[in-house]
């Protein structure tokens, strides 16, 4: 018996998270052991917290503690615009950048047919009530640059334009920061394709 | 405000645990939001049950949630035999190993007059009240090789030796599956200098 019952079950629980392989795990677990009560009480409660406070918005499907969120009733957002991404962490990913000033609307997933995932699978339906009930100008598709993204993007876009409503693609090409000579084909194959005249 | 408050805090509490930056304790974060809710229980009681079952051994010092430790309380372990280590994690790397049947003794640090810690900050008093009371033949140093661990194993060996214990030390040398090349000079010269007749 190497750990012993109780620390031996912490280990096994932090190691069902992401990236956290035995090691890491075990190195976790002392640490900690050697945390101060309090602050090891409020890593536990903070996780059954955000847990039980935390749902979806009804509107955009973000994670809100509130509903509708807090993006979605913000007198200061533009209603009008809705960005269309995969999951709650793109959301967080455009906020940090501060320069989106519309809403959102969080698929959660893509479409992939491989995987069993078909239309009714992620909040498509749901985007073309709000299409209906709020008047938007333009659809952002900032789904990822993968196989998946670009055909869920481009399913939406058809259903959509009919109406009328203008849907755009977030760009792709170089990083900036980025070394050309490190890029991927596909990148700078985009890169290239989507040049603009200066 | 990038983060719902529930998600902010269940982040910053993750970027406490060591070598978690911003970026894994957001996926991490998010994975925990991605759980069952039975699963989140389980880690956010894993670690109360942890912290409160969990204390220390009052003879070796190891981590325990039973007191004597069920080492120290074996009829299996030769108790005639102590290794001595800094922390609780190295008594469980020598669990692993399975090759050690004596028992062990926590130093809890090692000497560190740069860092204010003296023998007193450390348990060797407790050690050489074990060694009154126990009729030990072997005293085992595995301390890491480091200046600190060095000085505190020659400063409890010159303690124990008048009483007539044996005092050894782990050996150090090239680690097996290791390159001489890649080694580095001073456990080269160890390996140089503990080199034996075959």
């Amino acid at each position: 018996m190497q750990y012993i019952k109780p620390l031996a079950k912490l280990i096994e629980r932090l190691r069902a998270l992401p990236g956290i392989g035995p090691k890491t795990a075990a190195r976790l677990a002392y640490h900690i052991l050697d945390m101060d009560s309090s602050q090891a009480k409020a890593l536990s409660e903070a996780i059954m917290a955000a847990k039980e406070q935390i749902g979806f918005c009804n509107t955009c499907f973000n994670l809100s503690d509130t509903n509708p969120c807090s993006i979605c009733s913000s007198s200061q957002r533009d209603h009008g615009v809705i960005c269309v991404v995969e999951q709650p962490r793109d959301v967080a990913a455009f906020e940090r950048m501060r320069d989106y000033n519309g809403v959102y609307h969080v698929l959660h997933g893509v479409l992939s047919p491989l995987d069993g995932i078909g239309p009714e699978d992620i909040h498509i339906k749901e985007l073309l009530l709000r299409l209906q009930q709020e008047s938007v100008r333009e659809l952002i598709m900032a789904m990822n640059p993968t196989i998946e993204g670009e055909a869920t993007a481009l399913y939406i876009a058809k259903l959509v334009k009919p109406a009328g409503i203008k849907v755009t693609r977030i760009a792709h090409g170089l990083p900036v920061g980025g070394d050309l000579e490190y890029a991927d084909e596909v990148t700078l194959a985009k890169a290239l394709e989507n040049r603009r005249e200066i």
